[in-house]
């Protein structure tokens, strides 16, 4: 393939993967969506869609994959940025409500089908969680120096709430969306506070709060 | 109507329940349920559905309520009859966990609706919730006299955990649940002490953490 045919081609996988995000709203799943309607968005014949992806799913799938990548990206360079100290936790906050207010179809497929009726959807999206708890957990353990379980665990409360929160801030104007983000910081640093605390010698572990 | 006749009616309308707590799996979401299906699975005929429910929706938000009211009443009591001062926290995860067990049905349709495409629904889980971290955010703040802000937020991060790691619990066997168990009371523990962590003066609220 030419380096002009592969750039066309690309363009117009972007605008096959674009028509079907636009086309992702509260009331609409992407299981609805119908391959007809999103080639005919992207302003391609039907059957051309079949040279980019092989069915509706192979779409999905990829923008599951695609998404959970650019916010991992997103938020690494934003960590190696912080050499110089400023709060992880605020900068990593900020950039995620930013990427929702961007990507708002994206992350409404993630948290439809992290708990909807495909397996094949659940798994590859239980996996990019999980990529995202360890690649915190990495840090937690490198830079904090975080006994493992304890980083662990940490990475896992704290993806849980963002994500959690991530669903509540979809719908949220930029103002609503800026308190939230003050919130989530605060029960993330509750978090970081708390492993700490755990850490100390004493049988915490079993203390009865 | 006669003690005995309401005593049948309230019996068939559990068995429309049942029947449609029945039906749901990971692979069914309750919308596409059927009324006849349902119907037949409680053994009445699909006309005499309407004299319980006016519809499906009305059944599937009846099934809601009363999970969320009845985990309630669990957690709720768990908590009165700790007074002698067990571990609060692992005896309501524990419940928890039993809940999830028993109601597998009731609490896919929360995880599923919660970000389902059906509005009435979304609200209608968001408000049960809602209602957990208000009593449990009163229980902090009475019980163990955090400040209101810091109740609140350490109710809703604990809400939320228990909400995403219940999602992961649904499919798990007995053994692999009572270890996600452990690791769940761990993550509140850490939550709690980092609340009481951050009530201390020394401008932690802004620590770059």
């Amino acid at each position: 393939m030419t380096g002009i045919r592969a750039k066309q081609k690309e363009k117009t996988r972007r605008a096959l993967i674009n028509a079907a995000l636009n086309q992702l709203d509260p009331q609409t799943s992407f299981f609805s969506l119908s391959l007809r309607e999103v080639a005919r968005e992207a302003n391609i014949a039907p059957t051309s869609f079949y040279r980019h992806f092989q069915n509706m799913d192979e779409l999905g799938l990829t923008l599951v994959d695609e998404g959970g990548l650019t916010l991992r990206q997103l938020l690494r360079q934003a960590r190696q940025r912080l050499a110089d100290g400023g709060s992880v936790i605020r900068i990593s906050v900020e950039i995620f409500m930013d990427f929702i207010a961007n990507n708002r179809g994206v992350f409404r497929l993630l948290l439809q089908e992290h708990s909807g009726t495909s397996k094949e959807f659940r798994l590859a999206i239980a996996r990019e969680i999980d990529h995202f708890k360890a690649e915190l957990a990495d840090y937690l353990l490198n830079e904090r120096k975080l006994p493992e379980h304890l980083a662990r665990l940490q990475a896992d409360a704290m993806v849980r709430i963002v994500f959690s929160i991530g669903a509540d801030a979809l719908d949220l104007s930029a103002a609503e969306r800026a308190e939230l983000a003050e919130d989530t910081i605060l029960e993330l640093r509750m978090i970081a506070r708390g492993a700490t605390a755990l850490q100390k010698p004493k049988g915490e572990y079993n203390d009865p709060t």
